[in-house]
Formats: structure tokens, sequence, C-alpha cells
């Protein structure tokens, strides 16, 4: 087992010590929604973070269990705030499922800002959405706070060889951006958005969690942003559905860019006649401005991106090459 | 075929001419959402309306057919606007399913107004919800319109008799809501709220299609309210989610007393672990002092009452005997 050099410079040149290093390698796995059922992913996950050269700490109650939760709102709302006194330099969470929704009204925000001022680098994605965009509406923006929306350490790191292993891109992806090396994305859009070239604050991530958040203290009111969305097991209409309450909201309009990821695992109906999730991109592009890019390697895939939630970034196409970059982290 | 005594009186004894009779009991049939993929259910709901003694009109549109939808926009926008128009005593929706979303920018609301002012009782329910409320948003609360929770055409007087038919509570309160004879609501809740006795505006509909005019100029602000919700097909999960954004946006402390109908439909899950529809209601009432009562009979149910929807309504509890009354209409 080596160390992994997070700085991703030759071993010695980079100016920081070994303890420094060492800080910066320590990850906590830790539940915060939905109960880990069964023990083997996480353990697989812990085992394959530290060949990758991490120190890896599980959370006391990361297979804590109540209902579908991993432990009671209570026990959650605890080991959130511990990680964040911890301040690890990972925090990355084990799986989403449903659950950060009963925390929201009770997370102490200016611990979870302190510790990302501190270098917690929090990853994660879909319930975790309601964290990362929480954060963003309960920190002035001034403060430039990010997290990272990325894998899951179940979901991803946890999977079985059986059932294809760690994709590569995603871990590479992840290794480049906790070492603070990762300083662009690039993805192949489709036609049509060739001269797009736009900067402003990345946000998003769970379509139906962040439209959970509509009309709550925990909904960020970000302007010319960039707005990336994703979603699991949602059909087309219901995609479609909350899409437009996002552009009668007025929020679409007040992007400067949308940007789709994977919209997966969904089952057709014998009554879509046709109806598809092209058409519902379409009909929501035919009522704004905005241009909606799709092509985005996000979602509940295991090939997905770390994107700094949160983070000025820019968005450049050309021809049909998106790019997403922002400044060295 | 005998013409239904509308007014609900003796024969000749209610003051009404037979011409008004003529027209108050004229039933436009009509698709704003969602294909109805077969005419059958509709051919046969006309059949049973005509039999009850009322006028049916079919309206041009819905058949029509595109995607999943009765018509493409513009087709089903200017059916709404028809019917609207021609302000029969009755516009029952044929069914729900999605559409009403893609519409809701482009309604003419005083129109839909002005059609209820000159008598027209709009009756439906799922996808129509936002239809109803987007009414009570767009127009001045104290100008009283209200239209009819109710059942679909296809849906209720379209179900085959091998399916179980007509059921006789529906009809008879749809017969009785439409005639202004009906004038309370009665059903069985849990135990705990023996004494609620509150007024207020009563709206609501279907949760997720409520939820998704959170944030949208088509949510009515409504406080002091009586708020009722059912629906379809959404895991317990999804639907504590719903009510928590509710809570969180502060609507759910803002009414009187909050009435669930059906929540119907829904699968099991292996993660589920004990937690039921039951937990999730807890765990909402746990986060609001607003009485939660369940019972209602409404919803994606066979047996439905029907409830005016903008209307101030009384609610009291005696033991577990709940009664919502309203003035006669």
């Amino acid at each position: 087992m080596t160390r992994h050099t997070l700085c991703d410079t030759t071993e010695g040149t980079c100016g920081h010590t070994d303890a420094e290093h060492q800080k910066m390698s320590m990850v906590t796995l830790f539940t915060p929604a939905g109960v880990v059922a069964k023990a083997a992913p996480l353990k697989l996950a812990a085992k394959r973070l530290k060949a990758l050269g991490y120190e890896v700490s599980i959370d006391a109650d990361a297979l804590a269990k109540h209902q579908r939760f991993a432990g009671d709102d209570a026990t959650r709302l605890a080991a959130l705030h511990r990680v964040a006194e911890q301040a690890p330099s990972i925090a990355l969470a084990t799986r989403g499922g449903y659950g950060m929704t009963r925390l929201l009204d009770g997370i102490d925000w200016a611990l979870i800002a302190r510790s990302v001022e501190q270098g917690t680098r929090w990853v994660g994605q879909s319930d975790l959405t309601s964290l990362q965009l929480g954060l963003l509406a309960h920190t002035k923006s001034a403060a430039g706070l990010h997290t990272w929306a990325g894998p899951l350490a179940c979901d991803d790191f946890g999977r079985a060889e059986s059932d294809g292993g760690v994709d590569d891109v995603t871990q590479d992806c992840f290794t480049e951006a906790m070492d603070g090396a990762l300083e662009a994305v690039g993805f192949r859009t489709e036609a049509g958005f060739d001269g797009v070239d736009v900067k402003g604050t990345l946000w998003g991530g769970n379509l139906c969690v962040l439209n959970s958040l509509l009309g709550t203290p925990h909904m960020p009111r970000i302007k010319g942003g960039i707005l990336f969305l994703e979603d699991v097991n949602e059909h087309p209409y219901r995609i479609e559905r909350n899409l437009l309450q996002l552009q009668q909201a007025g929020i679409l309009d007040a992007q400067k860019a949308i940007v789709l990821g994977a919209f997966s695992a969904w089952r057709k109906s014998p009554l879509d006649r046709g109806y598809t999730l092209k058409s519902a991109i379409e009909a929501v592009r035919a009522r704004t401005r905005t241009p909606i890019l799709t092509g985005l390697p996000f979602g509940h895939v295991p090939t997905k991106v770390c994107l700094p939630v949160g983070a000025k970034v820019t968005l450049a196409v050309q021809g049909r090459d998106a790019f997403m970059g922002w400044d060295h982290f």
C-alpha cells in the first residue's frame, strides 16, 4: 500500500509535510440518509479506498438501522455533526436513499461550513443533494464554499466485481478531485450548442431532491448559475413536471445554462405513445431561452465525474465538445 | 329517462323554470391532460350520466391524441377555454394523467373564473388539482370561487361492471353536490382528534400535483385553511418528503387542519424494515401542531366524496366522527 500523493506532484516537491499529507488523505465514511442494509459493500469500499492510499475511517453509526433509515433522526443528525466536527479531509457518504429531508431543519449549517473552510471535501450525490444545496442556501454566496457532487462509497466503491467493479473514470476523477488536481471535465453534448461560453456558480444534483427544497428555506437562490441535474427511476413525464416547475418558478430562465446528466432506470408506459425523455426535454427547451445541454457524465450510473457544487465554473462548447472548468481547489 | 331534479325538491316546488333546470343539468366531458386511450369508458360514462338525467356533451377534442396527451398543448388549452366559454352547468374532466402543468402559464384564468361565476361546476381530481388550485392563486380569495374535487368521468362513471361498476357513494355524492344539495360529508377518523372544531378555506387535492406548484405563481397562498391531500402510486417515503416540504415551506403550520384521504397503490420495499405510511404520517405530525386527520374518503379509490375547493368549510370531530360542512351552493 502506497500513500496516495494527494497533491499530485512528484514526491517531495510539493512543499507539504508528511503530516499534512496524512491529514489530506483521511476519508470518513458516514450514512446520513438511507440504511446500509448489508455491510459487505461498505467493507469493500473501505478496502478499495485504502488500496488507493486513503486512510479510511467508518463513522460509528454508518451501519445503524432504524426502519429504512441509518438510525433515527437524532442518530443521523449527530453523525453528520460529528463528521463536521472531526473535519476529515474527505467526508464521503455511503449511500443516498431518503432521510436528509428529515434533518434539514436541525442541521448546524455554520458547523458544516466551518468544516469546509477547514478543508473537508464533502462528497456524494442523490439524497445528499439537499445537504449540498442547503449549505449554499444557509451561507453567504461570497464565502465560495463548495462541496463535491460525486460518487457514493457503497454504490460506487462498493460495487461488486460481478457487477462491473469500480468504474475507472469515476475512480480517477474522484482521486484527482480529492487531490485538488481536477480542474475540468469534458463531455460530448448534442449538436446545436456550439459557441456556448458562460461562467457562473455551479449548483444542482438530483432533480427530485432539488425540487423538494422549493418553497423552503433550504433552497439556494442562485442567479446566473450553471444548473446540473440528474435522476433515477423517474418517468420522463415526472422529469418534465419537475423541470417545468423550475421554469415556472423562474429558476431556469435565471440560469446561464442547464446541464443534464443521466436520467436512468425509468420504464416505458403503454400510454407514452411516442413520448420519450427527448420529448420531455424538448417541451422544456420550448419554454426557456437558457441553453439545456445533455450528456454530462453524472447521475445514478457507474461512470460519473466529480463536480464542485457552489464553485464558479466556466462552461464552453466547441462543436459538440463541452468543457466545464474551474480553478484548482 | 327522467330529468334529474337538480335542485332536490319536490317537482314543481323549487321555483326554477324548466329552462333553468335544463341548463342546470348540462354536463360537458373534456380532457385537459392525459390521453383517453380507449373510447369505451368515455362512452360508458356518458351513457350512465344520461341515465342519471344529465344532458351530456362530449367536447370535440376529448378523444384527441398526441403522444401521452389528449392532443397537443394548443389543442388542450383551446378545449379548456372552449368549455369555459360554453359555461355548462357541469364541466367534468374525463381523466387525469399528466398534462395540465404544460398549460398553466397559458390559461386565461379570468375566463375560467367567469364560468364559475356563471354557475359552472368544474369537477375532477388528480392532475386537475393544478387547475383548481391555480384558479385560487389567480383570483381574489374574496371572490369565493369554488370548484369541485370529485370523480372523473372515465375513472369513476366509466368503470366497467366487471371492475365493480360505479361506486354508489361516489355517484350519490356527485349528484347531490351538483344539485346544490350536498352540505356536508362525514367520515371516521383516527382517535385523538375529538373536539377539533375549525373553520377555513378548503383547498388541496393530489399531493404531488400540489407540490409541483410550490415556488410558482400557480400556488395559492392560503392561511388558516383546511388542506386535504391524497395520492396514488407513491411510496410513503415520497409522501413524507412532500409533506415535509409543505411543513418546511410553512404551509402546514399555517393551516387549521390537514385532512388526509387515500394514499393508495404503493408497493412495499425490502428496505422499509417496518417503515409504513403510518410512520410517514407520524414523522410529519411530530413536526407541526396542526392536527393531521386521516380517513377522508377521497383519492384514487372507487369511493370518493365531492369537496368544494376554495369554499369556506367547517371541520368538527366528535369522538372519531369527523364532519366537514359548508353552506348550500
